[in-house]
Protein backbone atom coordinates (compact mmCIF):
# COMPACT_ATOMS: atom_id res chain seq x y z
CA UNK A 1 0.00 0.00 0.00
CA UNK A 2 1.19 3.58 -0.79
CA UNK A 3 1.32 5.17 2.13
CA UNK A 4 3.44 8.88 1.16
CA UNK A 5 0.20 10.63 1.56
CA UNK A 6 1.00 9.86 5.15
CA UNK A 7 4.37 11.73 5.13
CA UNK A 8 2.64 14.78 3.71
CA UNK A 9 1.37 15.25 6.97
CA UNK A 10 3.72 17.79 9.24
CA UNK A 11 2.35 15.96 12.92
CA UNK A 12 2.93 17.90 16.22
CA UNK A 13 5.77 16.87 18.22
CA UNK A 14 3.60 14.04 19.61
CA UNK A 15 3.08 12.08 16.43
CA UNK A 16 -0.28 13.75 16.40
CA UNK A 17 -2.75 15.90 13.53
CA UNK A 18 -6.08 17.92 14.62
CA UNK A 19 -8.91 16.56 13.14
CA UNK A 20 -12.23 18.48 12.37
CA UNK A 21 -15.33 16.04 11.53
CA UNK A 22 -17.97 17.46 9.70
CA UNK A 23 -21.75 16.09 8.80
CA UNK A 24 -22.11 15.36 4.63
CA UNK A 25 -25.40 16.84 3.56
CA UNK A 26 -26.17 19.05 6.65
CA UNK A 27 -22.10 20.52 7.05
CA UNK A 28 -22.63 20.66 10.90
CA UNK A 29 -19.36 20.48 12.19
CA UNK A 30 -20.01 17.27 15.18
CA UNK A 31 -16.50 16.76 16.70
CA UNK A 32 -12.72 18.04 17.24
CA UNK A 33 -10.25 15.18 17.74
CA UNK A 34 -6.68 13.93 16.91
CA UNK A 35 -5.29 11.28 14.83
CA UNK A 36 -1.65 9.59 15.07
CA UNK A 37 -0.42 8.10 11.83
CA UNK A 38 -1.70 4.95 12.62
CA UNK A 39 -5.49 6.22 13.49
CA UNK A 40 -5.24 7.92 9.93
CA UNK A 41 -3.96 4.75 8.53
CA UNK A 42 -6.72 2.80 9.49
CA UNK A 43 -9.24 5.32 8.99
CA UNK A 44 -8.63 5.36 5.11
CA UNK A 45 -8.09 1.74 4.96
CA UNK A 46 -11.16 0.48 6.77
CA UNK A 47 -13.25 3.65 5.84
CA UNK A 48 -14.46 4.73 9.75
CA UNK A 49 -13.11 6.77 11.56
CA UNK A 50 -10.53 6.33 14.02
CA UNK A 51 -8.70 8.21 16.43
CA UNK A 52 -6.14 8.77 18.76
CA UNK A 53 -7.53 9.48 22.39
CA UNK A 54 -4.65 11.78 24.19
CA UNK A 55 -6.72 11.02 27.77
CA UNK A 56 -6.86 7.48 27.81
CA UNK A 57 -3.84 7.21 25.10
CA UNK A 58 -4.69 4.42 23.17
CA UNK A 59 -6.81 4.51 19.62
CA UNK A 60 -10.11 4.89 19.96
CA UNK A 61 -12.45 3.50 17.33
CA UNK A 62 -15.31 6.18 17.34
CA UNK A 63 -18.55 4.77 18.38
CA UNK A 64 -16.69 1.40 19.32
CA UNK A 65 -19.21 1.66 22.76
CA UNK A 66 -21.44 4.11 21.41
CA UNK A 67 -22.28 2.34 17.81
CA UNK A 68 -21.90 5.88 16.51
CA UNK A 69 -19.33 5.19 14.12
CA UNK A 70 -18.57 7.97 11.92
CA UNK A 71 -18.22 6.97 8.10
CA UNK A 72 -15.85 8.30 5.95
CA UNK A 73 -17.32 9.96 2.96
CA UNK A 74 -13.57 12.49 2.02
CA UNK A 75 -10.75 13.39 4.04
CA UNK A 76 -9.14 16.92 3.15
CA UNK A 77 -6.24 18.55 4.35
CA UNK A 78 -5.47 22.38 4.85
CA UNK A 79 -2.45 24.66 3.21
CA UNK A 80 0.06 24.14 6.32
CA UNK A 81 -0.36 19.91 6.03
CA UNK A 82 -0.79 20.31 9.44
CA UNK A 83 -4.96 20.30 9.72
CA UNK A 84 -7.41 17.33 8.71
CA UNK A 85 -11.23 17.56 7.77
CA UNK A 86 -13.02 15.01 7.47
CA UNK A 87 -16.79 14.75 5.64
CA UNK A 88 -18.42 12.14 7.16
CA UNK A 89 -21.91 10.10 7.43
CA UNK A 90 -22.41 10.14 11.22
CA UNK A 91 -24.35 6.94 12.29
CA UNK A 92 -27.07 7.46 14.79
CA UNK A 93 -27.00 11.42 14.39
CA UNK A 94 -25.21 11.27 17.56
CA UNK A 95 -21.72 12.31 17.47
CA UNK A 96 -21.19 13.77 21.06
CA UNK A 97 -20.80 11.28 24.14
CA UNK A 98 -23.13 13.47 26.07
CA UNK A 99 -25.90 12.01 23.68
CA UNK A 100 -26.20 15.24 20.72
CA UNK A 101 -25.86 15.77 17.45
CA UNK A 102 -22.65 17.59 17.96
CA UNK A 103 -20.26 18.78 20.49
CA UNK A 104 -20.67 22.21 19.85
CA UNK A 105 -24.01 22.70 21.13
CA UNK A 106 -23.27 25.59 23.05
CA UNK A 107 -23.47 29.20 21.77
CA UNK A 108 -22.27 32.84 23.42
CA UNK A 109 -24.95 34.60 23.96
CA UNK A 110 -24.57 38.24 25.90
CA UNK A 111 -21.53 36.92 28.15
CA UNK A 112 -22.83 33.47 28.74
CA UNK A 113 -22.49 29.53 27.14
CA UNK A 114 -26.45 28.99 25.85
CA UNK A 115 -27.39 25.44 24.92
CA UNK A 116 -28.90 25.09 21.87
CA UNK A 117 -29.61 21.58 21.04
CA UNK A 118 -31.11 18.73 22.34
CA UNK A 119 -30.44 15.79 24.13
CA UNK A 120 -31.52 12.79 21.84
CA UNK A 121 -30.37 10.27 23.46
CA UNK A 122 -29.87 9.64 27.39
CA UNK A 123 -25.48 8.80 27.67
CA UNK A 124 -26.24 6.00 29.97
CA UNK A 125 -28.17 4.48 27.36
CA UNK A 126 -25.37 5.07 24.85
CA UNK A 127 -22.36 3.44 27.32
CA UNK A 128 -24.04 0.45 29.10
CA UNK B 1 -17.57 43.82 31.18
CA UNK B 2 -18.22 40.46 32.21
CA UNK B 3 -15.72 38.14 31.41
CA UNK B 4 -17.05 34.89 33.40
CA UNK B 5 -17.75 33.25 30.17
CA UNK B 6 -13.70 33.01 29.03
CA UNK B 7 -13.05 31.20 32.20
CA UNK B 8 -14.81 28.47 31.52
CA UNK B 9 -12.64 27.73 28.59
CA UNK B 10 -9.92 25.15 29.18
CA UNK B 11 -7.20 26.99 27.90
CA UNK B 12 -3.59 24.81 27.08
CA UNK B 13 -0.71 24.78 29.19
CA UNK B 14 0.12 27.76 26.31
CA UNK B 15 -3.11 29.24 27.45
CA UNK B 16 -4.66 28.45 23.97
CA UNK B 17 -7.51 26.87 22.45
CA UNK B 18 -7.83 25.86 18.85
CA UNK B 19 -10.92 27.21 16.69
CA UNK B 20 -12.33 26.28 13.83
CA UNK B 21 -13.59 28.37 11.23
CA UNK B 22 -16.91 27.89 8.96
CA UNK B 23 -18.29 30.38 6.28
CA UNK B 24 -22.05 31.07 7.30
CA UNK B 25 -24.39 30.31 4.42
CA UNK B 26 -22.45 27.51 2.79
CA UNK B 27 -20.96 25.79 6.09
CA UNK B 28 -17.74 25.21 4.58
CA UNK B 29 -14.79 25.25 6.72
CA UNK B 30 -12.69 27.76 5.51
CA UNK B 31 -9.60 27.63 8.75
CA UNK B 32 -8.13 26.13 11.68
CA UNK B 33 -6.02 28.49 13.99
CA UNK B 34 -5.50 29.07 17.98
CA UNK B 35 -6.63 32.17 20.20
CA UNK B 36 -5.39 32.68 23.74
CA UNK B 37 -7.93 34.67 26.11
CA UNK B 38 -7.17 38.16 25.02
CA UNK B 39 -7.42 37.28 21.25
CA UNK B 40 -11.24 36.15 22.15
CA UNK B 41 -11.80 38.77 24.36
CA UNK B 42 -11.46 41.06 21.68
CA UNK B 43 -12.98 38.66 19.27
CA UNK B 44 -16.27 39.36 20.81
CA UNK B 45 -16.20 42.44 21.70
CA UNK B 46 -15.17 43.83 18.42
CA UNK B 47 -17.02 41.25 16.31
CA UNK B 48 -13.99 40.39 13.96
CA UNK B 49 -11.71 37.57 14.47
CA UNK B 50 -8.51 38.01 16.06
CA UNK B 51 -6.14 34.80 16.38
CA UNK B 52 -3.10 34.00 18.36
CA UNK B 53 0.05 33.32 15.62
CA UNK B 54 2.11 30.38 17.13
CA UNK B 55 4.73 31.04 14.33
CA UNK B 56 4.98 34.93 14.94
CA UNK B 57 4.28 34.58 18.85
CA UNK B 58 1.75 37.73 18.62
CA UNK B 59 -1.48 38.64 18.35
CA UNK B 60 -2.89 37.72 14.61
CA UNK B 61 -5.99 40.13 13.52
CA UNK B 62 -7.16 38.22 10.47
CA UNK B 63 -6.92 40.06 7.59
CA UNK B 64 -4.32 42.66 8.66
CA UNK B 65 -2.56 42.51 5.83
CA UNK B 66 -5.00 40.67 2.86
CA UNK B 67 -7.71 42.64 4.18
CA UNK B 68 -10.09 38.86 4.05
CA UNK B 69 -11.26 39.85 7.58
CA UNK B 70 -13.59 37.33 9.43
CA UNK B 71 -16.74 39.30 10.71
CA UNK B 72 -18.13 37.28 13.68
CA UNK B 73 -21.95 35.73 13.09
CA UNK B 74 -21.75 32.88 16.36
CA UNK B 75 -18.70 31.68 18.77
CA UNK B 76 -19.81 27.94 19.69
CA UNK B 77 -17.92 25.82 22.61
CA UNK B 78 -17.78 21.92 22.32
CA UNK B 79 -18.71 19.78 25.17
CA UNK B 80 -15.47 19.35 26.88
CA UNK B 81 -15.08 23.36 26.73
CA UNK B 82 -11.59 23.10 24.91
CA UNK B 83 -12.92 23.84 20.98
CA UNK B 84 -14.24 26.52 19.20
CA UNK B 85 -16.29 26.79 16.48
CA UNK B 86 -16.85 30.29 14.98
CA UNK B 87 -19.88 31.13 12.12
CA UNK B 88 -17.95 34.20 10.17
CA UNK B 89 -18.63 35.77 7.18
CA UNK B 90 -15.37 36.08 5.45
CA UNK B 91 -14.78 39.34 3.71
CA UNK B 92 -13.76 38.78 0.20
CA UNK B 93 -14.26 35.29 0.12
CA UNK B 94 -11.20 34.19 0.45
CA UNK B 95 -9.74 32.71 4.15
CA UNK B 96 -6.37 31.23 2.85
CA UNK B 97 -3.21 33.13 2.02
CA UNK B 98 -2.79 30.87 -0.40
CA UNK B 99 -5.88 32.85 -1.83
CA UNK B 100 -8.45 30.30 -1.86
CA UNK B 101 -11.63 30.31 -0.36
CA UNK B 102 -10.54 27.47 2.39
CA UNK B 103 -7.63 26.42 3.52
CA UNK B 104 -9.07 22.84 3.02
CA UNK B 105 -8.54 22.48 -0.72
CA UNK B 106 -7.01 19.11 -1.16
CA UNK B 107 -8.98 16.00 -0.96
CA UNK B 108 -7.29 12.31 -0.84
CA UNK B 109 -8.02 10.07 -3.67
CA UNK B 110 -6.00 7.03 -4.51
CA UNK B 111 -3.85 7.91 -1.75
CA UNK B 112 -2.94 11.40 -2.97
CA UNK B 113 -3.88 14.76 -1.93
CA UNK B 114 -5.85 15.85 -5.14
CA UNK B 115 -5.93 20.02 -4.83
CA UNK B 116 -9.94 20.99 -5.82
CA UNK B 117 -10.15 25.04 -5.08
CA UNK B 118 -8.70 27.40 -7.78
CA UNK B 119 -6.87 30.18 -6.55
CA UNK B 120 -9.22 33.15 -6.64
CA UNK B 121 -6.53 35.95 -6.29
CA UNK B 122 -2.79 35.56 -6.74
CA UNK B 123 -1.09 35.56 -3.23
CA UNK B 124 1.58 38.41 -3.73
CA UNK B 125 -1.46 40.98 -4.80
CA UNK B 126 -3.10 39.89 -1.42
CA UNK B 127 0.12 40.75 0.81
CA UNK B 128 1.99 43.11 -1.58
Amino acid sequence: MNNAWLDEIRWTEDGLVPVIAQQTGTGRVVMFAWMNREALALTAENGYAVYWSRSRNRLWRKGEESGNQQKIISIQLDCDEDVLLLEIEQHGGIACHTGRESCFYRTLENNVWKENLPVLKDPAEMYK
